[in-house]
């Protein structure tokens, strides 16, 4: 049997950097992937266009202020940033009505604007009172979990168009629907990402920077820098604990390692058959995970045309399919790419119409915000996360009610042999790259403790 | 490889039944159940006290009015049944005072009752507007689905001693909390028992009657008709569809079919590893799923003390460690057994105590209930469903806020040649055996419709 020191199942980027620690210590390790590619929920492909190549990411793609483990991962590698185009307006369709606005905050009423306001600071407030490391361990973590986002919406904003404006957050954010979340998970998670407002944010915010050739390519330098420690088209089925040795069986072969870290979204995670099985409490935390519905459509032009018309391209629709539109243009602006996101419900329920439906619609859409040249990209490029069988959604696992207070402190808990990494236990910025960097390194650090 | 024209995967009651079916119409079938024996959630145990042989139900016990296909099944295979011990006044402990009742609703004072009365009606007319068999289908799906039974009973219920009762209720029906429940799925599941009064009562609710030998001997009895079709000890790890076949992998053998019926807990099935994979929605479904948390400890005395004293064992008390107690002794009350229910997040966090704790602290109440003669059981039988690795839970599964409205109907829809039974799966009654004949029925008639 193939021996390690330690074998890290997932090669997404937690994963990887768990596996990078743990060789820098001197030990041996490998790596297990389900799929044929490194790079979890981060997926770059390339676009070959008629000026050139360039890359789209079909998966995670921004980075933001305050993500230092990923500023120095990503100039460790030298990979080439850029800042998301902002200039111009934004679009706001509300309600049938389209109209243009700067900053962040559309122009509404001001009966509107205020009630966006009041919104805003209730979570404000109620995120600050949140430990996003320990969410379980708050005063009022029991009430706020025995309560979902829509519940607080509905109780702290009035205003029809606003409450429309907070789901289309919500449903960037997470992929999901309010009703869906506890307001507990909610709070946590925006507090470990700076607060509500820099989540969703361009500039100076979550989506303000960018990569030149794709998001993927930090697992991918991490991979070629582990060698042939990693495997690819491993999907690992069980894994069993006997004595101071921990097996790892794939359909086909099996591992022998002294540790084992677990690298997976907690909705995947949860599907290996351990031996022995996983303590009642980790075994219903895992069971209750669900995960984010994103998919996201890129559209390719000859030229980012929008641009001459004083347009960022930003666009937030709430009522309609799609809630949100970016530029993802490339850095040079040599080809114009629209990027559409369908959320939540929308997505799922449009999971079930043909490709060329959905495309249709998304067209339609555009061509209404950004006129006829809108109406005939040249390549459109789409990824339904939860059709991925190694992810099941995106971007990122989410607790409904009565969960996270009662099971959450079990996310990071190790059992026996087995420790657990994944942006979903990150103490801070879960659900994204940085916290997949944090709780690689967190999961590599205890093992290297005990060994 | 070893071919019928139907596999049942799960030995429970609806399994078991399905399989009864599809082998009356003259198909081949097998059943493969992961345990060493049938039953699912109904485990019954012989107790061998001083004054004979008896039977305690680890598990699901009780039938109650309106379940024809139970009593059916009950009366063809010639089982003896009894009523629930009910005579005598029932004990109620709030806020620390212990007083002695009779009927369904404790003597409280005439605020805290009209509270009580006020929460029951809002819970009778909520649910009056739901169906059962489509839940999705409402016209207030989506909101409903948007709360938690918690936020629900805030808001309609004001005084703290009915919230407290609204609590034990909801532990005892779910195994599980109020924040943790979506209000759509609550007033689905208590409709389909025909009210949350039935569902609570005793006499002439779901709590009225008994087996002599124990509820699994339905599942015993069904299984010994089928002879060698049910295979023990057989947990399906993987599940492949190809072409017109089936092939279904235990860890070391493979059996092939036509068809196959899932008879499972939505929570466990979702772990089966299916080829193609499961579309995207049922995924999700599945992965919501929770599992209640129920620990039954059954205390054996020599014999029913309490009756003598003018008590009929059942205790409601909301605020301590154990929420709801029963006389359970046998039909000819040869010895006096009290059945003690540890539910919800009570049961979550008792589980981390050694047995002997959880023993003295179940018994210190009874004492303080019932008297000195409750502190020395000669026996005590104690079940914690959530560390059984088959059913991770008791009695039900449970879904969380955001999931029924949307993913519902995924619920009995065939995928391919795999259909599905199992008590979550039943379109009345779901989560009692009166619910797993019915979906192990309708399973049987859609495959049998098909072949």
């Amino acid at each position: 049997m193939n021996e390690t020191d330690v074998i890290v199942i997932g090669g997404g980027i937690s994963g990887l950097i768990a596996a990078r620690d743990i060789a820098a210590a001197g030990h041996s390790v490998r790596v297990l992937e389900a799929r044929e590619r490194v790079g979890g929920r981060t997926h770059s492909q390339p676009v070959d266009a008629e000026t050139g190549r360039f890359w789209v990411d079909l998966g995670g793609q921004w980075l933001g202020p305050s993500q230092a483990r990923m500023a120095s991962l990503v100039s460790g590698f030298g990979l080439e940033t850029f800042p998301t185009y902002t200039d111009g307006r934004k679009i706001l369709e509300l309600r049938g009505k389209v109209s243009r606005y700067s900053g962040t905050i559309p122009r509404l009423s001001p009966l509107k604007l205020a009630s966006v306001q009041l919104g805003l600071n209730a979570v404000r407030r109620a995120a600050n009172k949140t430990d996003p490391a320990a969410p379980w361990d708050i005063a009022d973590a029991l009430a706020l979990d025995g309560r979902t986002v829509e519940t607080f919406k509905r109780a702290k904003v009035r205003s029809g168009a606003a409450r429309s404006l907070v789901d289309a957050a919500v449903r960037g954010v997470f992929g999901a629907e309010p009703s869906e979340i506890s307001l507990l998970y909610f709070l946590s998670y925006v507090q470990g990402g700076g607060g509500l407002m820099n989540l969703i944010e361009t500039e100076d915010g979550a989506q303000a920077t960018r990569f030149v050739k794709g998001a993927q390519l930090v697992a991918e330098r991490l991979a070629h820098d582990l060698g042939d420690a990693v495997l690819t088209q491993a999907p690992v089925r069980e894994v069993v604990q006997r004595g101071d040795q921990v097996d790892v069986h794939t359909g086909s072969r099996a591992f022998r390692s002294r540790y084992v870290i677990v690298a997976m979204a907690p909705a995947m995670a949860g599907r290996i058959a351990f031996s022995p099985t996983l303590p009642p409490d980790r075994d219903e935390l895992y069971r209750r995970f669900g995960m984010g519905a994103t998919t996201k459509m890129h559209l390719v032009y000859p030229e980012p045309f929008w641009r001459g018309d004083g347009l960022s391209g930003e666009v937030v629709a709430p009522d309609g399919p799609v809630d949100l539109v970016w530029d993802n243009s490339p850095h040079d602006a040599s080809s114009g790419v629209l990027l559409a996101f369908i959320v939540g419900d929308k997505a799922r329920r449009l999971a079930h119409s043909p490709a060329e439906e959905r495309r249709r619609i998304v067209v339609e859409r555009l061509t209404r915000w950004f006129g006829p040249r809108a109406a005939q990209p040249a390549h459109v490029l789409e990824k339904d996360w939860t059709s991925d069988p190694w992810s099941r959604g995106c971007p990122t696992g989410l607790l409904p009610p009565g969960v996270l207070a009662t099971f959450g402190r079990e996310l990071r808990a190790p059992f026996g042999r087995i420790h657990w990494a994944g942006t979903e236990t990150a103490r801070g910025w879960a659900g994204y790259m940085e916290g997949a960097v944090e709780a690689g390194e967190r999961a590599a650090v205890e093992v290297l403790d005990r060994s």
